[in-house]
């Protein structure tokens, strides 16, 4: 794939694939990550952008592999000292993390957008692809439960993401504009990937900030989505709780009928592949392989399987005009 | 001493004694701190008040002792990856420093007055006096020098205090009004303390805010200078330097002069015993003592002699009425 590549991603999962477009690509400026955060939230008075830091942190070599947040061998001093002054340590913040959030505010205060913030901070750390917020306004996405709404990080991190999900609320997204950079490049991108991400509160604020969608839509190469579901589970997080509370299947079918119209290509996983003719009944060819990315060489391995899936259907595409 | 007291203080030197003083009052509650924030400044963003936090740390029993700065056994992990990121780590800031500065400036940015900041900080770490800012206002030092002005911590941290003084100049501090909580202590002090702080960078400022230097004169206890020169030196940083660059004598006589006709009584080490006369012609009462605190006993040693020294001079003054 010698194009302009653009992936879509949240946390974890979606750091490991980006981490496998980085290695797999012969020019890894070719790629822009457009990150969710929707669930940035302010804490000690310093703009947290979790998902944000986790796909940087990974591409930049830094990650915390054994939590899946943070930084590797980081350690809790500052934290330690805010308990001592009274302050509740309910989110793990560690040390080096801190000067993450501290100088992310500090350009944030001096009027910079998320986007440059976001950008320079990646930059600083030698990460060779474009890592974008999906959005420089403030978008809060809100998780109510049977016993009532809660903040995202409050049912994510506080209750560990155990409640019931019975509706998700994104406040603020009516009114956040794209980051006009993500915009600029899926109008030039050969090709679209949705990371096996949340496709409720990760990649669904991405699609929902007004704009970004029909962006993605009119975007010229093909847009293929990693399903984050294998054999009926969520590989991380609660997107098998979240999709079964909202009345989704929780399954790789449950997800191509999520991005039915949108996508043209899936990845599923191969204990999944019985799932691969109703799936492509919705108007989207199945890639069926494996889809865990257990280590840095599977994430490569997958990166170039979904590279390639991109090429073959760009080729019929066009074959097709 | 059962009377209210207040303490002028700038650093290290002003912190061990009104450390002392905590020590030595019954009723450390009794005891007003008023700390010079002339060379209070922002760094990665954050509020940094280099003198409050000395004295905090220092009556929490936080401090590190041996450098005279920062918290003991502080970590650097925040300030390393800060150089990860291309930031200059000129300015040493531990992982717990760093907790301080977010919660201050959290606060600030909130609406908080520096004095209500201050006062919860420290009330959080469990000290009883009260600690306040001289002023809420921004005032800041800077250092003029044969090779031109400096900001004061680029003088004192980044080039060691080693360039020649020519002047000083506070800027801010026309505008700046007094903490009104320093100005309340003030007015019910049964005695006021000048700790042994640098006389123009570290009380001059405080004695510079507009209305403090008559809230101090309008005191009705006296007023007790503890010299921060002894032998001819500076106990510590570049008051001796400073002092010679703007033409003031660098004895505990030239300390006196400075605070004559505000003064009523000044401490002063033995060795320069024989500036007792010289500085009684000036109009105060000298305490010739061992003006040297070498460790807590030593504090506390001092502390008590300085209060029973301002108990003599109120009865004194109350004789001769």
């Amino acid at each position: 794939m010698t194009q302009r590549i653009v992936a879509l991603a949240g946390g974890v999962g979606g750091a490991k694939l980006a981490h496998g477009l980085q290695m797999a690509l012969d020019d890894p400026t070719m790629m822009t990550v457009i990150i969710n955060t929707a669930d940035d939230f302010q804490l000690y008075g310093l703009h947290i952008s979790p998902d944000i830091d986790t796909v940087m942190y990974t591409l930049a070599g830094l990650a915390n592999t054994a939590t899946g947040w943070g930084v590797r061998d980081d350690t809790f001093t500052t934290l330690t000292m805010m308990s001592q002054y009274g302050e509740d340590p309910w989110f793990q913040l560690g040390d080096r993390d801190f000067a993450t959030h501290i100088l992310r505010t500090r350009a944030l205060r001096a009027g910079a957008t998320l986007t440059v913030a976001t950008t320079s901070l990646a930059r600083a750390l030698g990460i060779t692809p474009t890592l974008l917020p999906m959005t420089d306004d403030p978008v809060a996405t809100l998780i109510d439960t049977p016993g009532g709404r809660l903040d995202f990080q409050d049912y994510f991190v506080a209750r560990r993401h155990a409640d019931i999900v019975t509706d998700v609320v994104l406040d603020g997204i009516a009114a956040a504009r794209p980051s006009p950079a993500a915009l600029d490049a899926l109008s030039t991108a050969g090709a679209v990937i949705i990371c096996p991400s949340n496709p409720i509160v990760s990649i669904g604020p991405i699609l929902a900030v007004p704009g970004l969608r029909d962006a993605v839509e009119s975007a010229s190469g093909p847009l293929i989505v990693v399903s984050p579901i294998v054999g009926g589970e969520a590989l991380k997080g609660p997107a098998a709780l979240m999709m079964e509370g909202l009345g989704h299947e929780v399954s790789a079918l449950g997800v191509a009928r999520m991005y039915a119209g949108l996508a043209t290509g899936i990845v599923i996983d191969a204990v999944d592949s019985a799932l691969a003719p109703a799936i492509e009944a919705l108007g989207m060819q199945a890639l069926v392989t494996d889809a865990i990315m257990r280590d840095d060489a599977g994430r490569e391995r997958l990166a170039r399987e979904v590279l390639d899936f991109a090429t073959t259907l760009a080729a019929a595409r066009a074959g097709a005009r």
